[in-house]
Protein backbone atom coordinates (compact mmCIF):
# COMPACT_ATOMS: atom_id res chain seq x y z
CA UNK A 1 0.00 0.00 0.00
CA UNK A 2 2.73 2.10 -0.52
CA UNK A 3 1.08 3.64 -3.22
CA UNK A 4 -0.66 5.78 -1.06
CA UNK A 5 1.91 7.95 -0.19
CA UNK A 6 2.01 9.19 -3.74
CA UNK A 7 -0.62 11.88 -3.01
CA UNK A 8 0.99 12.11 0.98
CA UNK A 9 -1.04 14.79 2.71
CA UNK A 10 1.69 17.92 2.80
CA UNK A 11 2.59 18.43 6.52
CA UNK A 12 4.73 18.06 8.86
CA UNK A 13 5.11 15.08 11.28
CA UNK A 14 3.38 15.54 14.37
CA UNK A 15 5.60 16.74 17.40
CA UNK A 16 6.50 14.23 20.14
CA UNK A 17 5.03 16.74 22.08
CA UNK A 18 1.45 16.90 20.51
CA UNK A 19 -1.78 16.39 21.30
CA UNK A 20 -2.94 12.19 21.07
CA UNK A 21 -6.00 10.46 21.71
CA UNK A 22 -6.33 6.68 22.56
CA UNK A 23 -9.21 5.29 20.32
CA UNK A 24 -10.35 1.68 20.88
CA UNK A 25 -11.83 -0.32 17.81
CA UNK A 26 -14.82 -1.86 17.70
CA UNK A 27 -16.83 -3.89 16.01
CA UNK A 28 -19.12 -0.60 15.02
CA UNK A 29 -15.89 0.87 13.29
CA UNK A 30 -15.35 -2.19 11.13
CA UNK A 31 -17.16 -3.13 7.83
CA UNK A 32 -17.32 -6.72 5.93
CA UNK A 33 -14.16 -5.80 4.06
CA UNK A 34 -12.88 -6.80 7.51
CA UNK A 35 -11.10 -3.08 8.44
CA UNK A 36 -12.27 -0.48 10.10
CA UNK A 37 -14.83 1.69 7.47
CA UNK A 38 -13.03 4.77 5.55
CA UNK A 39 -15.39 7.22 7.34
CA UNK A 40 -15.43 5.96 10.58
CA UNK A 41 -11.73 7.28 10.70
CA UNK A 42 -13.49 11.17 10.47
CA UNK A 43 -15.17 10.40 13.18
CA UNK A 44 -12.07 9.23 14.99
CA UNK A 45 -10.21 12.44 14.20
CA UNK A 46 -13.31 14.71 15.60
CA UNK A 47 -13.13 13.01 18.89
CA UNK A 48 -9.24 14.00 19.12
CA UNK A 49 -10.32 17.50 18.16
CA UNK A 50 -12.92 17.80 20.85
CA UNK A 51 -10.53 16.27 23.40
CA UNK A 52 -7.73 18.63 22.02
CA UNK A 53 -9.98 21.74 22.25
CA UNK A 54 -11.45 20.56 25.70
CA UNK A 55 -7.40 19.90 27.36
CA UNK A 56 -7.09 23.62 26.06
CA UNK A 57 -10.10 24.42 28.61
CA UNK A 58 -12.64 24.47 25.81
CA UNK A 59 -15.69 22.34 25.87
CA UNK A 60 -17.70 22.88 22.17
CA UNK A 61 -21.05 22.54 24.14
CA UNK A 62 -19.97 25.62 26.19
CA UNK A 63 -18.54 27.29 23.41
CA UNK A 64 -22.14 27.07 21.52
CA UNK A 65 -24.04 28.47 24.91
CA UNK A 66 -21.73 31.04 25.82
CA UNK A 67 -19.94 32.12 22.53
CA UNK A 68 -22.80 31.52 20.25
CA UNK A 69 -19.82 29.74 17.85
CA UNK A 70 -19.24 25.89 16.38
CA UNK A 71 -16.53 25.01 14.52
CA UNK A 72 -17.36 23.06 10.91
CA UNK A 73 -15.25 21.40 8.80
CA UNK A 74 -14.62 23.11 5.53
CA UNK A 75 -12.63 20.54 3.84
CA UNK A 76 -10.24 18.10 4.41
CA UNK A 77 -7.46 15.82 2.55
CA UNK A 78 -7.06 11.92 3.94
CA UNK A 79 -5.05 9.41 3.31
CA UNK A 80 -5.59 5.81 4.04
CA UNK A 81 -2.12 4.24 4.47
CA UNK A 82 -2.55 1.47 6.29
CA UNK A 83 -5.81 -0.75 6.98
CA UNK A 84 -6.81 -1.20 10.95
CA UNK A 85 -8.67 -3.95 12.59
CA UNK A 86 -11.20 -4.58 15.42
CA UNK A 87 -9.52 -4.52 18.60
CA UNK A 88 -7.05 -1.89 17.50
CA UNK A 89 -5.58 0.52 20.37
CA UNK A 90 -5.07 3.55 17.89
CA UNK A 91 -3.83 6.86 18.80
CA UNK A 92 -5.21 10.02 17.16
CA UNK A 93 -3.03 12.95 17.00
CA UNK A 94 -3.75 16.59 16.37
CA UNK A 95 -1.47 19.55 15.40
CA UNK A 96 -2.43 23.02 14.91
CA UNK A 97 -0.78 24.36 11.58
CA UNK A 98 -2.49 27.34 10.67
CA UNK A 99 -5.02 29.45 13.16
CA UNK A 100 -6.47 32.32 10.69
CA UNK A 101 -9.02 35.22 11.89
CA UNK A 102 -12.08 32.46 11.55
CA UNK A 103 -10.19 29.72 10.28
CA UNK A 104 -7.98 26.96 11.95
CA UNK A 105 -6.37 24.19 9.82
CA UNK A 106 -5.01 20.90 11.60
CA UNK A 107 -2.62 18.22 10.74
CA UNK A 108 -3.94 14.64 12.29
CA UNK A 109 -2.64 11.31 12.56
CA UNK A 110 -4.05 7.86 13.31
CA UNK A 111 -1.39 5.53 15.03
CA UNK A 112 -1.02 2.21 16.01
CA UNK A 113 2.22 1.34 17.89
CA UNK A 114 3.58 4.21 16.13
CA UNK A 115 3.16 3.37 12.95
CA UNK A 116 0.31 6.13 10.73
CA UNK A 117 -2.44 4.67 9.37
CA UNK A 118 -3.98 7.52 7.92
CA UNK A 119 -3.31 11.25 7.47
CA UNK A 120 -4.96 14.09 6.97
CA UNK A 121 -5.39 18.11 6.87
CA UNK A 122 -8.30 19.34 8.48
CA UNK A 123 -9.30 22.73 7.60
CA UNK A 124 -12.39 24.23 10.13
CA UNK A 125 -14.27 27.44 10.06
CA UNK A 126 -15.72 29.06 13.36
CA UNK A 127 -19.28 30.19 12.64
CA UNK A 128 -22.38 31.12 14.22
CA UNK A 129 -23.96 28.68 15.91
CA UNK A 130 -27.60 29.58 14.94
CA UNK A 131 -26.54 31.14 11.25
CA UNK A 132 -23.49 29.21 10.31
CA UNK A 133 -21.88 32.59 8.80
CA UNK A 134 -18.34 32.68 9.60
CA UNK A 135 -17.15 34.70 12.58
CA UNK A 136 -13.88 35.31 14.40
CA UNK A 137 -12.20 32.60 16.74
CA UNK A 138 -12.49 33.33 20.44
CA UNK A 139 -9.24 35.27 21.07
CA UNK A 140 -8.69 32.91 23.89
CA UNK A 141 -8.63 29.72 21.70
CA UNK A 142 -6.30 31.75 19.12
CA UNK A 143 -4.04 32.02 22.01
CA UNK A 144 -4.06 28.80 23.54
CA UNK A 145 -3.84 26.53 20.56
CA UNK A 146 -0.34 28.27 19.82
CA UNK A 147 0.21 29.03 16.35
CA UNK A 148 1.20 32.04 15.05
CA UNK A 149 1.14 32.04 11.10
CA UNK B 1 -19.25 29.90 3.47
CA UNK B 2 -18.14 30.99 -0.11
CA UNK B 3 -14.88 30.76 2.09
CA UNK B 4 -15.04 27.07 0.85
CA UNK B 5 -14.40 27.68 -2.70
CA UNK B 6 -10.59 28.90 -1.66
CA UNK B 7 -9.51 25.14 -1.35
CA UNK B 8 -12.08 23.99 -3.72
CA UNK B 9 -11.32 20.59 -5.43
CA UNK B 10 -10.21 20.84 -8.94
CA UNK B 11 -12.23 18.80 -11.10
CA UNK B 12 -14.38 19.21 -13.60
CA UNK B 13 -18.62 19.58 -13.48
CA UNK B 14 -20.20 16.12 -13.83
CA UNK B 15 -21.82 15.96 -17.26
CA UNK B 16 -25.48 16.09 -17.57
CA UNK B 17 -25.39 12.50 -18.81
CA UNK B 18 -22.99 11.63 -15.33
CA UNK B 19 -24.78 8.96 -12.91
CA UNK B 20 -26.50 10.71 -10.03
CA UNK B 21 -27.91 8.28 -7.16
CA UNK B 22 -30.87 9.82 -4.52
CA UNK B 23 -30.74 10.00 -1.42
CA UNK B 24 -32.76 10.82 1.50
CA UNK B 25 -31.50 12.26 4.67
CA UNK B 26 -32.81 10.88 8.27
CA UNK B 27 -32.22 11.33 11.35
CA UNK B 28 -29.30 8.82 11.64
CA UNK B 29 -27.66 11.43 9.44
CA UNK B 30 -27.58 14.41 11.22
CA UNK B 31 -26.00 15.98 14.04
CA UNK B 32 -27.02 17.87 17.49
CA UNK B 33 -25.95 21.31 15.21
CA UNK B 34 -28.98 20.62 12.98
CA UNK B 35 -27.00 19.40 10.17
CA UNK B 36 -25.52 15.96 8.37
CA UNK B 37 -22.49 15.15 10.44
CA UNK B 38 -19.44 15.50 8.26
CA UNK B 39 -18.32 11.59 8.30
CA UNK B 40 -21.79 10.75 7.11
CA UNK B 41 -21.63 12.40 3.70
CA UNK B 42 -18.63 9.87 2.85
CA UNK B 43 -21.50 7.07 3.26
CA UNK B 44 -23.49 9.18 0.81
CA UNK B 45 -20.59 9.15 -1.51
CA UNK B 46 -19.83 5.65 -1.41
CA UNK B 47 -23.63 4.22 -2.16
CA UNK B 48 -23.40 6.41 -5.06
CA UNK B 49 -20.06 4.67 -5.86
CA UNK B 50 -21.75 1.39 -5.26
CA UNK B 51 -24.72 1.80 -7.76
CA UNK B 52 -22.82 3.77 -10.39
CA UNK B 53 -20.93 0.10 -10.60
CA UNK B 54 -24.11 -1.93 -10.21
CA UNK B 55 -25.04 0.15 -13.02
CA UNK B 56 -22.53 -0.89 -15.52
CA UNK B 57 -23.01 -4.12 -13.89
CA UNK B 58 -21.07 -4.59 -11.54
CA UNK B 59 -21.85 -5.97 -7.62
CA UNK B 60 -18.98 -5.26 -5.47
CA UNK B 61 -19.94 -8.57 -3.14
CA UNK B 62 -19.93 -10.78 -6.68
CA UNK B 63 -16.84 -8.85 -7.69
CA UNK B 64 -15.11 -9.82 -3.96
CA UNK B 65 -16.27 -13.65 -4.32
CA UNK B 66 -15.52 -14.42 -8.22
CA UNK B 67 -12.83 -11.99 -8.89
CA UNK B 68 -11.10 -11.45 -5.07
CA UNK B 69 -10.89 -8.01 -5.85
CA UNK B 70 -12.58 -4.63 -3.71
CA UNK B 71 -12.16 -1.45 -4.05
CA UNK B 72 -10.67 0.21 -1.26
CA UNK B 73 -10.28 4.17 -0.69
CA UNK B 74 -6.69 5.01 -0.45
CA UNK B 75 -7.26 9.19 -0.38
CA UNK B 76 -9.96 11.43 -0.66
CA UNK B 77 -10.28 15.41 -0.34
CA UNK B 78 -13.54 16.88 0.36
CA UNK B 79 -14.89 20.34 0.29
CA UNK B 80 -18.03 21.04 2.55
CA UNK B 81 -19.93 23.96 0.62
CA UNK B 82 -23.02 24.45 2.36
CA UNK B 83 -25.30 22.33 4.92
CA UNK B 84 -27.94 19.24 4.28
CA UNK B 85 -30.95 18.96 6.84
CA UNK B 86 -32.83 16.50 8.23
CA UNK B 87 -35.42 15.64 4.94
CA UNK B 88 -33.77 16.85 2.30
CA UNK B 89 -33.55 15.22 -0.80
CA UNK B 90 -30.43 15.28 -2.19
CA UNK B 91 -28.47 14.04 -5.61
CA UNK B 92 -25.33 12.69 -5.17
CA UNK B 93 -22.75 11.94 -8.48
CA UNK B 94 -20.03 10.24 -9.80
CA UNK B 95 -17.92 11.29 -12.46
CA UNK B 96 -14.78 8.73 -12.86
CA UNK B 97 -11.96 10.97 -13.92
CA UNK B 98 -8.77 9.01 -14.20
CA UNK B 99 -8.96 5.19 -14.37
CA UNK B 100 -5.42 3.35 -14.33
CA UNK B 101 -4.21 0.15 -14.18
CA UNK B 102 -4.61 -0.33 -10.40
CA UNK B 103 -6.43 3.29 -9.23
CA UNK B 104 -9.66 4.68 -10.25
CA UNK B 105 -9.73 8.34 -9.06
CA UNK B 106 -13.79 9.38 -9.48
CA UNK B 107 -15.22 13.05 -9.05
CA UNK B 108 -18.39 13.10 -6.63
CA UNK B 109 -20.81 16.06 -5.52
CA UNK B 110 -23.70 16.28 -3.53
CA UNK B 111 -26.39 18.66 -4.72
CA UNK B 112 -29.62 19.81 -3.70
CA UNK B 113 -31.82 21.24 -6.11
CA UNK B 114 -28.92 21.41 -8.47
CA UNK B 115 -26.94 23.31 -5.84
CA UNK B 116 -23.68 21.68 -5.43
CA UNK B 117 -23.31 20.93 -1.18
CA UNK B 118 -20.47 18.81 -1.17
CA UNK B 119 -17.16 18.16 -3.69
CA UNK B 120 -15.12 15.67 -3.46
CA UNK B 121 -12.29 13.61 -5.06
CA UNK B 122 -11.78 9.97 -4.22
CA UNK B 123 -9.07 7.65 -5.43
CA UNK B 124 -9.95 3.96 -4.95
CA UNK B 125 -7.55 1.25 -5.07
CA UNK B 126 -8.07 -2.09 -6.51
CA UNK B 127 -6.88 -5.01 -3.88
CA UNK B 128 -6.51 -8.53 -3.40
CA UNK B 129 -9.47 -9.03 -0.91
CA UNK B 130 -7.84 -11.08 1.36
CA UNK B 131 -4.58 -9.77 1.24
CA UNK B 132 -5.82 -6.20 0.29
CA UNK B 133 -2.36 -6.01 -1.79
CA UNK B 134 -2.92 -3.81 -5.00
CA UNK B 135 -3.92 -5.91 -8.14
CA UNK B 136 -5.18 -4.79 -11.89
CA UNK B 137 -8.59 -3.31 -12.03
CA UNK B 138 -10.89 -5.98 -13.81
CA UNK B 139 -10.33 -5.73 -17.97
CA UNK B 140 -14.37 -5.48 -17.88
CA UNK B 141 -14.49 -2.45 -15.21
CA UNK B 142 -11.59 -0.73 -16.74
CA UNK B 143 -13.65 -0.35 -20.53
CA UNK B 144 -17.27 0.13 -19.16
CA UNK B 145 -15.97 2.94 -16.89
CA UNK B 146 -15.38 4.31 -20.38
CA UNK B 147 -12.24 6.49 -19.45
CA UNK B 148 -8.64 6.65 -20.68
CA UNK B 149 -5.87 8.72 -19.72
CA UNK C 1 -30.43 -19.88 14.99
CA UNK C 2 -34.25 -20.91 15.61
CA UNK C 3 -33.47 -20.14 18.95
CA UNK C 4 -34.30 -16.86 18.33
CA UNK C 5 -37.86 -17.38 18.57
CA UNK C 6 -38.26 -18.41 22.01
CA UNK C 7 -38.33 -14.66 23.39
CA UNK C 8 -40.00 -14.01 19.99
CA UNK C 9 -41.91 -10.19 19.70
CA UNK C 10 -45.46 -10.94 20.03
CA UNK C 11 -47.21 -8.92 16.86
CA UNK C 12 -49.38 -10.51 13.84
CA UNK C 13 -47.72 -10.90 10.69
CA UNK C 14 -47.90 -7.73 8.61
CA UNK C 15 -50.89 -7.80 6.49
CA UNK C 16 -49.98 -7.59 2.25
CA UNK C 17 -51.57 -4.46 2.37
CA UNK C 18 -48.96 -3.12 4.91
CA UNK C 19 -46.06 -0.73 4.33
CA UNK C 20 -42.99 -1.73 2.97
CA UNK C 21 -39.65 0.35 2.00
CA UNK C 22 -36.70 -1.12 0.27
CA UNK C 23 -33.54 -1.21 1.83
CA UNK C 24 -30.36 -2.26 0.11
CA UNK C 25 -27.06 -2.84 2.24
CA UNK C 26 -23.52 -1.46 1.83
CA UNK C 27 -20.33 -1.42 3.25
CA UNK C 28 -21.53 1.22 5.78
CA UNK C 29 -23.96 -1.73 6.89
CA UNK C 30 -21.62 -3.89 8.01
CA UNK C 31 -19.26 -4.99 10.69
CA UNK C 32 -15.97 -7.55 10.50
CA UNK C 33 -18.05 -10.71 11.32
CA UNK C 34 -19.51 -10.05 7.60
CA UNK C 35 -22.74 -9.28 8.73
CA UNK C 36 -25.32 -6.16 9.13
CA UNK C 37 -24.12 -4.54 12.87
CA UNK C 38 -27.28 -5.03 15.16
CA UNK C 39 -27.40 -1.28 16.01
CA UNK C 40 -27.80 -0.77 12.14
CA UNK C 41 -31.21 -2.55 12.41
CA UNK C 42 -32.41 0.35 13.97
CA UNK C 43 -31.64 2.95 11.39
CA UNK C 44 -33.47 0.80 9.09
CA UNK C 45 -36.44 0.57 11.02
CA UNK C 46 -36.35 4.63 11.32
CA UNK C 47 -35.84 5.12 7.45
CA UNK C 48 -39.35 2.67 7.14
CA UNK C 49 -41.59 4.58 9.84
CA UNK C 50 -39.97 7.94 8.30
CA UNK C 51 -41.04 6.93 4.88
CA UNK C 52 -44.44 5.40 6.35
CA UNK C 53 -45.30 8.86 7.92
CA UNK C 54 -44.46 10.61 4.57
CA UNK C 55 -46.82 8.00 2.07
CA UNK C 56 -49.39 9.23 4.79
CA UNK C 57 -48.93 12.81 4.54
CA UNK C 58 -46.57 13.41 7.29
CA UNK C 59 -43.11 15.01 7.15
CA UNK C 60 -41.69 14.91 10.21
CA UNK C 61 -39.23 18.23 9.73
CA UNK C 62 -42.39 19.94 8.65
CA UNK C 63 -44.63 18.75 12.18
CA UNK C 64 -41.79 19.72 14.36
CA UNK C 65 -41.87 23.13 12.44
CA UNK C 66 -45.39 23.69 12.48
CA UNK C 67 -47.25 21.34 15.02
CA UNK C 68 -43.90 21.70 17.71
CA UNK C 69 -43.81 17.88 17.49
CA UNK C 70 -41.62 15.00 17.53
CA UNK C 71 -41.90 11.62 17.76
CA UNK C 72 -39.35 10.12 20.14
CA UNK C 73 -38.60 6.05 20.40
CA UNK C 74 -39.81 5.78 24.11
CA UNK C 75 -38.92 1.53 24.30
CA UNK C 76 -38.38 -1.35 21.95
CA UNK C 77 -38.00 -5.09 21.58
CA UNK C 78 -36.13 -6.33 19.00
CA UNK C 79 -35.29 -9.92 17.66
CA UNK C 80 -32.66 -10.82 15.13
CA UNK C 81 -33.15 -13.92 13.68
CA UNK C 82 -31.36 -14.34 10.52
CA UNK C 83 -28.01 -12.28 9.59
CA UNK C 84 -27.85 -9.91 6.40
CA UNK C 85 -24.95 -9.65 4.31
CA UNK C 86 -23.77 -6.80 1.92
CA UNK C 87 -25.74 -6.00 -1.47
CA UNK C 88 -28.98 -7.70 0.08
CA UNK C 89 -31.81 -5.90 -0.93
CA UNK C 90 -34.12 -5.78 2.14
CA UNK C 91 -37.77 -4.70 2.60
CA UNK C 92 -38.56 -3.20 6.01
CA UNK C 93 -42.45 -3.14 7.15
CA UNK C 94 -44.10 -0.81 9.43
CA UNK C 95 -47.54 -2.01 10.85
CA UNK C 96 -49.52 0.41 13.52
CA UNK C 97 -50.43 -1.71 16.60
CA UNK C 98 -51.76 0.59 18.80
CA UNK C 99 -52.39 4.51 18.76
CA UNK C 100 -52.79 6.22 22.11
CA UNK C 101 -52.81 9.51 22.50
CA UNK C 102 -49.72 10.56 23.07
CA UNK C 103 -48.14 7.18 22.22
CA UNK C 104 -48.15 4.86 18.95
CA UNK C 105 -46.81 1.35 18.68
CA UNK C 106 -45.41 -0.31 15.71
CA UNK C 107 -44.68 -3.62 14.27
CA UNK C 108 -41.63 -3.79 12.14
CA UNK C 109 -40.03 -6.19 10.34
CA UNK C 110 -36.83 -6.15 8.03
CA UNK C 111 -37.32 -9.01 5.51
CA UNK C 112 -35.27 -10.53 2.58
CA UNK C 113 -36.97 -12.41 -0.07
CA UNK C 114 -40.22 -12.69 2.11
CA UNK C 115 -38.24 -14.13 5.08
CA UNK C 116 -38.15 -12.73 8.44
CA UNK C 117 -34.64 -11.62 9.43
CA UNK C 118 -35.67 -9.03 12.51
CA UNK C 119 -38.08 -8.46 13.67
CA UNK C 120 -39.49 -5.36 16.27
CA UNK C 121 -42.55 -3.79 18.15
CA UNK C 122 -41.42 0.21 18.86
CA UNK C 123 -43.11 2.33 21.20
CA UNK C 124 -42.81 6.14 20.28
CA UNK C 125 -43.79 9.05 22.40
CA UNK C 126 -44.89 12.29 20.38
CA UNK C 127 -43.46 14.65 22.69
CA UNK C 128 -43.39 18.74 22.54
CA UNK C 129 -39.96 19.30 20.04
CA UNK C 130 -38.33 21.86 22.15
CA UNK C 131 -39.32 20.12 25.85
CA UNK C 132 -39.00 16.42 24.52
CA UNK C 133 -42.89 16.42 27.45
CA UNK C 134 -45.10 14.27 26.26
CA UNK C 135 -48.25 16.06 23.98
CA UNK C 136 -51.25 14.40 22.55
CA UNK C 137 -50.44 13.38 18.90
CA UNK C 138 -52.21 15.15 15.95
CA UNK C 139 -55.52 14.23 15.74
CA UNK C 140 -54.71 14.15 11.88
CA UNK C 141 -52.34 11.32 12.32
CA UNK C 142 -54.25 9.14 14.71
CA UNK C 143 -57.07 9.17 12.22
CA UNK C 144 -54.80 8.48 8.59
CA UNK C 145 -52.56 5.57 10.98
CA UNK C 146 -56.04 3.93 10.93
CA UNK C 147 -56.06 1.70 13.90
CA UNK C 148 -58.30 2.05 16.91
CA UNK C 149 -57.23 0.65 19.88
CA UNK D 1 -40.61 11.02 30.32
CA UNK D 2 -41.79 9.04 33.16
CA UNK D 3 -44.25 7.23 30.87
CA UNK D 4 -41.05 5.58 29.80
CA UNK D 5 -41.30 3.27 33.06
CA UNK D 6 -44.33 1.49 32.17
CA UNK D 7 -42.56 -0.87 30.42
CA UNK D 8 -39.51 -0.87 32.40
CA UNK D 9 -37.02 -3.84 31.34
CA UNK D 10 -37.31 -6.18 34.38
CA UNK D 11 -34.02 -6.46 35.77
CA UNK D 12 -32.42 -5.75 39.29
CA UNK D 13 -30.49 -2.83 39.70
CA UNK D 14 -26.80 -3.34 39.20
CA UNK D 15 -24.97 -4.39 42.24
CA UNK D 16 -22.56 -1.38 43.52
CA UNK D 17 -19.56 -3.45 42.17
CA UNK D 18 -21.04 -4.31 38.95
CA UNK D 19 -18.90 -2.91 36.01
CA UNK D 20 -19.44 0.52 34.03
CA UNK D 21 -17.20 1.67 31.38
CA UNK D 22 -17.21 5.81 30.72
CA UNK D 23 -18.47 6.69 27.27
CA UNK D 24 -18.00 10.70 25.91
CA UNK D 25 -20.79 12.23 24.14
CA UNK D 26 -19.54 13.41 20.93
CA UNK D 27 -21.59 15.35 17.71
CA UNK D 28 -21.11 11.80 16.03
CA UNK D 29 -23.44 10.43 18.29
CA UNK D 30 -26.16 13.16 18.11
CA UNK D 31 -29.04 14.12 15.94
CA UNK D 32 -30.53 17.22 14.64
CA UNK D 33 -33.16 16.62 17.68
CA UNK D 34 -30.30 17.64 19.49
CA UNK D 35 -30.18 14.43 21.41
CA UNK D 36 -28.14 10.91 21.54
CA UNK D 37 -29.99 8.90 18.45
CA UNK D 38 -31.47 6.07 19.74
CA UNK D 39 -29.47 3.62 17.20
CA UNK D 40 -26.29 4.82 19.02
CA UNK D 41 -27.28 3.88 22.29
CA UNK D 42 -26.49 0.24 21.19
CA UNK D 43 -23.32 1.14 20.43
CA UNK D 44 -22.21 2.63 23.57
CA UNK D 45 -23.73 -1.07 24.69
CA UNK D 46 -21.69 -2.82 23.37
CA UNK D 47 -18.93 -0.74 24.15
CA UNK D 48 -19.35 -1.89 27.61
CA UNK D 49 -19.94 -5.41 26.75
CA UNK D 50 -16.70 -5.44 24.90
CA UNK D 51 -14.46 -3.89 27.81
CA UNK D 52 -16.38 -6.03 30.54
CA UNK D 53 -14.76 -9.36 28.74
CA UNK D 54 -12.12 -7.64 28.40
CA UNK D 55 -11.84 -7.10 31.75
CA UNK D 56 -12.17 -10.60 32.73
CA UNK D 57 -9.88 -11.57 30.48
CA UNK D 58 -11.74 -12.11 26.67
CA UNK D 59 -10.65 -10.07 23.45
CA UNK D 60 -12.99 -10.58 21.24
CA UNK D 61 -11.00 -11.02 18.27
CA UNK D 62 -8.63 -13.70 20.24
CA UNK D 63 -12.10 -15.40 21.07
CA UNK D 64 -12.80 -15.22 16.86
CA UNK D 65 -9.06 -16.40 16.34
CA UNK D 66 -8.24 -19.26 18.81
CA UNK D 67 -11.58 -20.93 19.77
CA UNK D 68 -13.30 -19.83 16.06
CA UNK D 69 -16.83 -18.53 18.34
CA UNK D 70 -17.85 -15.09 18.13
CA UNK D 71 -21.16 -13.82 20.67
CA UNK D 72 -23.99 -12.33 18.32
CA UNK D 73 -26.87 -10.87 19.51
CA UNK D 74 -29.89 -12.60 19.34
CA UNK D 75 -32.52 -10.28 20.88
CA UNK D 76 -32.34 -7.31 23.23
CA UNK D 77 -35.28 -4.81 24.83
CA UNK D 78 -34.58 -1.52 25.51
CA UNK D 79 -35.98 1.49 27.80
CA UNK D 80 -35.23 5.59 26.63
CA UNK D 81 -36.12 6.98 29.93
CA UNK D 82 -34.01 10.31 29.70
CA UNK D 83 -32.67 12.04 26.74
CA UNK D 84 -28.35 12.19 26.37
CA UNK D 85 -26.89 15.50 24.87
CA UNK D 86 -23.43 16.47 23.18
CA UNK D 87 -20.54 16.53 25.58
CA UNK D 88 -22.13 14.06 28.32
CA UNK D 89 -20.06 11.88 30.52
CA UNK D 90 -22.25 8.76 30.94
CA UNK D 91 -21.33 5.52 32.42
CA UNK D 92 -22.85 2.16 30.65
CA UNK D 93 -23.23 -0.88 33.13
CA UNK D 94 -22.91 -5.00 32.50
CA UNK D 95 -24.16 -7.19 34.97
CA UNK D 96 -24.99 -10.66 33.35
CA UNK D 97 -28.12 -12.11 34.62
CA UNK D 98 -28.24 -15.46 32.64
CA UNK D 99 -25.65 -18.07 31.80
CA UNK D 100 -26.99 -20.80 29.62
CA UNK D 101 -24.82 -23.12 27.71
CA UNK D 102 -25.07 -21.09 24.20
CA UNK D 103 -26.34 -18.31 25.57
CA UNK D 104 -25.91 -15.18 28.05
CA UNK D 105 -28.27 -12.64 28.79
CA UNK D 106 -26.56 -9.42 30.43
CA UNK D 107 -28.37 -6.50 31.88
CA UNK D 108 -27.12 -2.97 31.18
CA UNK D 109 -27.50 0.57 32.34
CA UNK D 110 -26.41 3.91 30.49
CA UNK D 111 -26.14 6.19 33.59
CA UNK D 112 -25.13 10.38 33.87
CA UNK D 113 -24.21 11.45 37.42
CA UNK D 114 -25.72 8.09 38.98
CA UNK D 115 -29.35 8.71 36.89
CA UNK D 116 -30.64 5.68 34.36
CA UNK D 117 -31.16 7.60 30.94
CA UNK D 118 -31.08 4.09 29.61
CA UNK D 119 -31.94 0.00 30.35
CA UNK D 120 -31.38 -2.34 28.57
CA UNK D 121 -31.62 -6.35 28.63
CA UNK D 122 -29.65 -7.68 25.86
CA UNK D 123 -29.60 -12.00 24.95
CA UNK D 124 -25.84 -13.10 23.09
CA UNK D 125 -25.85 -15.84 21.65
CA UNK D 126 -22.26 -17.86 21.07
CA UNK D 127 -21.89 -18.92 17.67
CA UNK D 128 -19.36 -20.24 15.16
CA UNK D 129 -17.57 -17.59 14.04
CA UNK D 130 -17.29 -19.00 10.53
CA UNK D 131 -21.51 -20.91 10.18
CA UNK D 132 -23.11 -18.55 12.58
CA UNK D 133 -24.38 -21.55 14.29
CA UNK D 134 -24.90 -21.88 18.37
CA UNK D 135 -22.19 -23.45 19.95
CA UNK D 136 -21.70 -23.63 23.73
CA UNK D 137 -19.31 -20.99 25.38
CA UNK D 138 -16.43 -21.67 26.35
CA UNK D 139 -16.15 -22.93 30.04
CA UNK D 140 -13.45 -20.38 30.85
CA UNK D 141 -16.19 -17.49 30.32
CA UNK D 142 -19.63 -19.32 32.07
CA UNK D 143 -16.86 -19.71 35.07
CA UNK D 144 -15.52 -16.10 34.95
CA UNK D 145 -18.69 -14.48 34.24
CA UNK D 146 -19.71 -16.00 37.73
CA UNK D 147 -23.51 -16.23 37.77
CA UNK D 148 -25.06 -19.64 38.13
CA UNK D 149 -28.69 -20.23 36.98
Amino acid sequence: MSSGSKLAVRRAPAAASGFAWPIRVYFEDTDSGGIVYYANYLKFLERARTEWLRALGFCQSELAARAGVVFVVRSLAIDYLRPSRIDDSLQVTVEPVKVGAAQLVVAQEVRRDGAVLVSAEVRLACVNAATLKPVRIPQAIVIRTGTTT
